[in-house]
């Protein structure tokens, strides 16, 4: 049995344990030491560290202080581990707590984060999902359910100084385009509400002051919220710093492509079964600037999907440049479009686009001026036939149910 | 025997053949009519008409005069269809004459439309590709061969009127931001190279005046450049004009996602097999504004995968709000430079990257501000070993071949 | 364009094309020579040289004399080749004529021939098969198409004498156990109907006394009947002939494991485009007595099915010692059961079960008394749903068609 | 968290469990109870209920009282359930207890149970696979890892009294026809170690006197070692008592088609995670004599095999009539050969084929004599390339360890 390194108490304030933290800084202190070929369990909060509930209110998603977020257990040293070198990563196994079978899904309000779809969904709004062993459904949403494809949303390896550099840098010169955008472009550092793991007094206050915040994915990994980075996936991440410091969290049930709810995936703490291996000097060997990684021999397999297709004109009509962002909005759209003839709300639409196994692929990125972008929805996930027929929709959900909101105060 | 509707002389000039066209109009009459649960045959050019040729120069790839394309066959009317109905077309088979057993891929240059990494590759390049029965390899690019995933780039029905003002109005309003572009933001009407099919006289020239061009995709589907509307799949076409008016061309014998190259997939005249049925009334029962479809039950399957991410933060390091364009460009650039080092010139990669199955997925769209994109490589198409390993690099090609270039005049 | 080395006139006889066989003897001569790394097309007949038709009746399912068969095209001789060495013959395309676009499926009497359910279908039956691209269905079978797996399922290496001899002497071995047992153990060799190809006088009055019938599948692979040695395969065939020989026929558009209607896939003449290549001394290096072989990368994908399990009890309630054949029967004959409750006559079922791609599995072969087969029956093939449910069968056919029969005279 | 009904202490014998049986009897009594749509745990023993050890000797494979067989947890009453249901059954989850991370696969000696290649390995051996996660590897068998493909190796529903005596009828009649074989060809009734549950004294010893031994697959599914049959799979059992009475167990962590070597998966105790159902009447309605089944979404999914064939010519060179059990044994002695090139004894050949996810298929049972199998080797569960190329094997494994075996005493 493999040992559990890291652990988490759920009825405990992630703050109070020191093996966790939500900031990215190369002086945050190694919490555990691993050698090369070692596999070891990792315990991880939700990314919010228990704020949401599960309940029928979406107020805790509305009132959320989201620079808590992601707390992040870690960072687990590995022996020999030098800059430049890639550290081989086995996702062995990843899973819920038996204790605490469920996840939930949120929409942010405009006002707090927003979404891909914000202007449709402006306010806040919640799901809870139940996990009966492999399996989810949600007693918000009727007849769907679907297996796991259970992931870290967010893993990776410490930035040494001048990455951590590089990364405020461009972002703070993103918000000085428009410091006063809601939602805002990016995060800068924020010292009030950070988790520094074990580093204490002046060493903290000085890291807090300048820890990149978690939200984006970056050059090291980070909170890329790629649901094929699953349970078998094997994950080579470049190394910064001396033994590497790797840290975790923001594990999902299960996700679409895109994450498009942001609060987006089925989200949960649970743990992780890894083991580490080193590629030395790999980053110049094969050329690495991000993360690579190869999928899974064991996941959820789906061969029926109904197929959605977006180009780059915006609901308003208005022609974008090959710009698949607006392509993919069109697809979710449409999709949601589809899904309401079945009987769903449009917020029930978008929280299975967001948590189902839903594939975006990018299908033309040439053809000025329109990009094309395709939305892939297995059909096997619903209880009825949703594929279109001769004499027009059939079966479907009766209603009656509907995802909770809580209105912006 | 299924009929052939449309055939084509591969040694007669596309324009010199009345059942083609390359301009969207609701004026293109129809060349042939069919009943809904027919299937039929239709011979299509590849999309140039034949310029390009088999040969190791890519002056014709530099030289052609972009206004001419997309040849396409058609329009076939269908018995009954009316505007908004849906039109179901099966896949029943797609393939190359035997007399030509070869496509290409190309690169424009950035003078003469450009490509996804016109940037990295601002001059004219060409590769061919010969077909062995289901397989393709190229003289050009040597140590990868592959299963064709067979696909019309480019299907569709005529639009009514009004929706070719709409495109019209709004592509040209995007021209206007910047008119001088080099390359186009888009392509105006032209009607020096109009194609009009079967219309003469005062009305070709009238259409031929407004009718849309081809290159884009659209609400009607278009140019989708969808790898995965290949010969088995089901797709569901939104009807705009009396008896529909499906035309298509533009085959590739594979292609990946995103069609990065531009003239990106491996280019091909051949035929194709096809079923129509329709759905009355289907847009408005299923809420459909663009084309659905059904992937079909055979297509290439590879398991194993290499997958790069890319981030939103662009080659010179500038921050980009959650643009996935600059992240699947990151992702294609990260895989570029991986497959240099087992020998690939940069310019063998990208053709790789355009015309091997490989998949690009939206991976994450609301993690502020980056957006994090995957290009899925698989890694079955090459006789050697690409997976990282320990040891480094091993194996790869031995160079000594690449990728023709013509240098701009 | 490749070669096409061997052609085939479907309007004449069998007898007639000297490119033709339908007995395995090394002195058959080669009609054609290829080098290693060369790819070409042989076409074949149908593997009873055109005797079934594409009408209503099976008369001559009946009438047949099962002497002719298999009608092989070869052989063709690979430079180079000697015997020890592999054959690496690879499965570039196979596909059917145009103007032949269907093909046959049929049970034997058991007077003549027999099938593996011969006691439950005592008599001579038959399907008609059309094919629309890459998929097929049939007028005496309503609701259910699907699509082709093609594939041949005869193809092998000519014997050499010693090897002939090896299957002369253990098959006639076993018809003395029970000579007149009907239908017989095994064919032996049988001069009056045998096509010895450009082998003439003497030479093929002596060879024809001897060759061996092509039905059983043998050493050099044979009538193996193995639905996954379809296009896009490689195979490697062991060598026992300088020049090696290979000879092909008996193409399948679609069939399930087993072929258990024994005319049992569905049968069409056709053509098949080849690669042959070397492995030196192959079979040394490798300890190969039987061919080996790796699957297609393109093939028809199906994830739904229903399962059906089978023990080694026969119909009679008798118990078999560990008996795979009896189980996997037992199987057949509860999908059998199974399908009469959406409306199939038994002996539909029973086509739709050696039609269709149904996977034959062996899942125990060790717990006595009792092996357990199962069979597999993909869903997806069916216009409607034929899963289990709490409500009991709704849907399927109506009836009204069945399989035409022709009563034993 | 879904209840854990009957759980077991794996340092506890099973036979002072009184939650586990070991014989087939519709008087043991019913241990708990569950309604229709209710989700539970059951922990199950390895079918030997401990006696076979983690550690280097084959010892306890040869020593082992097959009469103890198999351990299993229930039954399990179903409210409402009645004779001629079908008892839908979803393994919602399966897995190894942590603290239990391993499993173990023998061959049994030819004096005590034997195998199906029993005569080529007549004695016992034994080999010990790790659990890393979802992934397995052996210190007894280098070069080779795979994930599990968890499965209940045995689980069925309660016989009634005149099942139970069909069943005791027709194997007693098969014993009759050779009672001294060695091994047997069936297990009659054995009171002296039979373990029925809760039922107590005379009640206990008289159903023990006819209790159906638990080795074979029956009409109630019972021991079918069937792989797919893995967790995320559904499937419906014949009721035949009220309440049902579900019992399992045998856990499986892997096992090949056949799971040829007998005491032949990798097999560890652990848990299922299980939800039910009622199709009432659904025997009837659907024509059901053995339990149907449907895959699961969630499975190891490798896409590369290199598949060996086989024909029903035994070793001897003696040919047997279309009989499969030999055209599959002829399948495994060809891919052991062929393992033995790269480096595998031939019991460590043996043991992949028996604990990997390989696939056998029926593939050809009337093309007289010879039946037709295939044997699917999956090439990606080895370290090194396994596939046939013009150099002859290279790589594989370097020797010096073997799978301990333990001679006959």
């Amino acid at each position: 049995m493999p040992d559990t390194l890291i652990k988490v108490d759920l009825s405990q304030s992630a703050y109070d344990n020191d093996m966790i933290h939500n900031r990215w800084h190369p002086d945050i202190p190694m919490v555990a030491t691993v050698k090369p070929g070692q596999d070891f369990v990792i315990e991880c909060y939700d990314w919010t560290g228990g704020f949401i509930k599960n309940n029928d209110s979406a107020e805790d998603v509305r009132d959320i202080d989201l620079s808590i977020v992601h707390f992040l257990s870690g960072p687990v040293g590995i022996e020999g581990a030098e800059p430049g070198d890639l550290l081989v990563v086995d996702f062995l196994d990843i899973g819920a707590f038996p204790h605490n079978a469920w996840g939930f899904n949120g929409f942010f309000s405009k006002q707090n984060g927003g979404g891909f779809l914000t202007d449709h969904f402006p306010q806040a709004q919640k799901s809870i999902w139940d996990f009966h062993g492999m399996f989810t459904s949600s007693r918000h949403v009727p007849g769907v359910s679907f297996a796991g494809l259970i992931h870290p949303g967010l893993i990776g390896c410490l930035p040494d100084m001048k990455l951590l550099e590089t990364w405020n840098r461009r972002e703070t010169a993103l918000i000085a385009t428009n410091p006063n955008r809601v939602p805002p472009l990016a995060n800068a550092p924020f010292a009030a509400t950070a988790h520094m793991g074990r580093l204490q007094g002046d060493a903290k206050a000085s890291a807090a002051a300048t820890g990149a915040r978690t939200v984006p994915p970056r050059e090291h990994g980070g909170n890329c919220d790629i649901k094929d980075l699953s349970r078998g996936a094997r994950v080579f991440f470049p190394v910064y710093v001396p033994g590497a410091g790797l840290s975790m969290g923001d594990l999902h049930f299960s996700q679409g492509d895109g994450e498009i709810t942001f609060c987006g995936a089925i989200e949960m703490p649970g743990w992780i079964h890894l083991r580490v291996n080193l590629v030395k000097d790999g980053m110049a060997k094969y050329g690495i600037k991000n993360p690579i990684f190869k999928p899974s021999p064991i996941k959820p397999v789906y061969s029926d999907y109904l197929i959605f297709e977006g180009i780059s004109v915006d609901e308003a009509g208005q022609q974008h440049y090959l710009d698949v962002n607006v392509a993919y909005r069109q697809a979710c759209l449409n999709a949601i479009e589809y899904l309401t003839k079945f009987g769903y709300s449009r917020a029930q639409a978008y929280a299975i686009l967001g948590t189902a196994p839903v594939q975006g692929h990018i299908s033309g990125v040439v053809d000025i001026p329109n990009s094309c972008a395709t939305l892939w929805l297995p059909t096997e996930i619903f209880d009825f036939d949703i594929n279109p027929g001769s004499s027009g929709p059939s079966g479907g959900i009766k209603g009656g149910v509907d995802i909770p909101l809580a209105p912006d105060r």
